[in-house]
């Protein structure tokens, strides 16, 4: 950003300053500056679209963060979204609540968080909405990809004996790691090329909750985890040291991890672990089973129940 | 909403509430429920995307106009801007920061809200994100739609001597009609589908804002109005005899009326007014001129200069 010239603190300053630093695509025939933009979406491809408020103070503190975090951060958790059903994102729509007082500086800071991004995914920041008020920052941001052939992977497609797989190790990303995760666009396509994949979706509320999502849209069903197979964070076991719980236990229920749980028949469990595809780094965790319900087995062989203990917007007040 | 069962406060639970309430619809094969929606976009048109955020204490205050007022006020300035392009909509995503000590009551009152404008509209709720927190009331929704052939109506195409129209009486929406807007989808369709417009916008910051908007994007014209031929709403009498401005500057200035300001050829003009396809309503209201600047011509044939003064996100704090 070293063309940044200060804006005016009027909004169509602003949303004019945005809109210069907006490079031209193809696919967005009209971005920044009508009353919608238009993109077009490959024919037989399907629009995909998903939305993601962070607010200060629960998602991050911009205090303590910057707005540049926080920018690179509420763009990031939308591309996992889009990775999660092995989309291609197109186009970015930015709405924020900005702090009156440094309103101009906040939303330069956002932009810059967020270019960097935007541009190695190839996702044009193609429209939003500019307000200031007196309460703290939101920024909600709404992405717009389209699915590749053949189609979207859903969270409900799982099957009893299917192997579960993760792409990285998981638990403590509140030390840091979800301020800048990297979304999983590349890994997903990767994984989608390659093979037929049952089910996936991205870990934000924590492995355990979010394969529970996967196991209910699939009817019911319940897995096995084998315990000693679910990669562990280095992070987990930090805030282990510092909080008593277990880096297990961290590695199941944190969350804000964003890499991905995938669901693979049995026949391609082997394949995929033996020549995973490139980039995708994989960790077989366990097993689908037709009986309902979460189980950990530990390496002794021991299987108790477990209960997702992920986050829930509503009730919990644990990020930020 | 008769079939209405208070949810448990949970996030999921909610999430599960709406979508027993989301009818199934063919051109969105996955709503609530994954993580991203996916949309059928109709072969040869362009996806439509708008986004607005609504905050409580700035375009509304919930504990006087209430959840559902609110919900309603939220999805409609959204798809008015989908009438701007006159385009089609087809899918909304809500991301909300609920009050914590309310949540749920405010989702089902935003949701109550929503449901009968998006019914009407042919429009699914499909996706979102809920969140609660200890600040206002913040509302972001986004709206997918498409293109209608020959294609979006941009607010760059128009051109010295084009006529200058309004699709209502315009002023004074503060005093309650900026609350339940009628989206003018349906009008901004039967004018494309008869007449080639030139330029189109809806009246949300002003009507000399949006239409100066339209002047600089066409590369900097002019216009001139006729002030006796602007529709002024009763809404702005009753605002000026309070206030002290002319009605003709609440018309002018006060924005979020929600109307279409549409510029056509002259040549269209006249066959226009004799026969606008139902059901718009049409106002000549003045004619586009070469040079820059907005002017207002009196009964009387005077020509004055006049500057927009409408709303802008960031400076000002004049709706709630």
């Amino acid at each position: 950003m070293n063309q940044s010239v200060p804006p005016a603190p009027g909004e169509f300053d602003l949303i004019d300053w945005i809109r210069r630093r907006s490079p031209a695509d193809e696919r967005v025939p009209l971005g920044i500056g009508d009353d919608c933009a238009a993109v077009r979406i490959a024919a037989g491809a399907q629009a995909l679209v998903t939305t993601d408020m962070l607010m200060d103070g629960r998602h991050f503190r911009l205090a303590e963060h910057g707005p540049e975090a926080v920018g690179y951060k509420a763009l990031a958790v939308n591309l996992s979204d889009i990775a999660a059903m092995a989309g291609v994102p197109l186009a970015a729509f930015v709405a924020v609540a900005l702090p009156r007082d440094r309103a101009a500086e906040v939303a330069r800071g956002l932009h810059a968080g967020m270019t960097p991004l935007a541009a190695r995914f190839g996702v044009v920041l193609a429209g939003g909405d500019t307000n200031a008020w007196d309460g703290p920052l939101v920024v909600s941001i709404t992405v717009l990809g389209e699915t590749v052939a053949p189609g979207p992977v859903l969270r409900s497609g799982a099957r009893p004996g299917d192997a579960i797989f993760v792409t990285g190790p998981l638990g403590g990303s509140l030390l840091g790691r979800h301020l800048h995760p990297e979304p999983r666009i590349v890994e997903a396509l990767a994984l989608h090329r390659a093979f037929a994949l049952r089910a996936l979706i991205d870990v934000s509320d924590g492995l355990a909750s979010d394969l529970d999502h996967i196991l209910t849209e699939s009817g019911g069903l319940g897995a096995t985890l084998d315990a000693g197979a679910i990669p562990v964070h280095a992070d987990a076991e930090a805030m282990g040291r510092q909080d008593g719980r277990s880096p297990l236990d961290h590695a199941l229920n944190d969350g804000e991890d964003f890499e991905l749980c995938l669901v693979v028949a049995p026949e391609d469990a082997a394949r995929l672990l033996a020549d995973p595809p490139s980039p995708a780094r994989l960790h077989r965790i366990g097993t689908v089973d037709s009986a309902p319900g979460l189980r950990l087995r530990s390496p002794a062989g021991d299987v108790t129940p477990i209960r997702p203990r992920g986050f829930d917007h509503l009730a919990s007040d644990r990020r930020g």
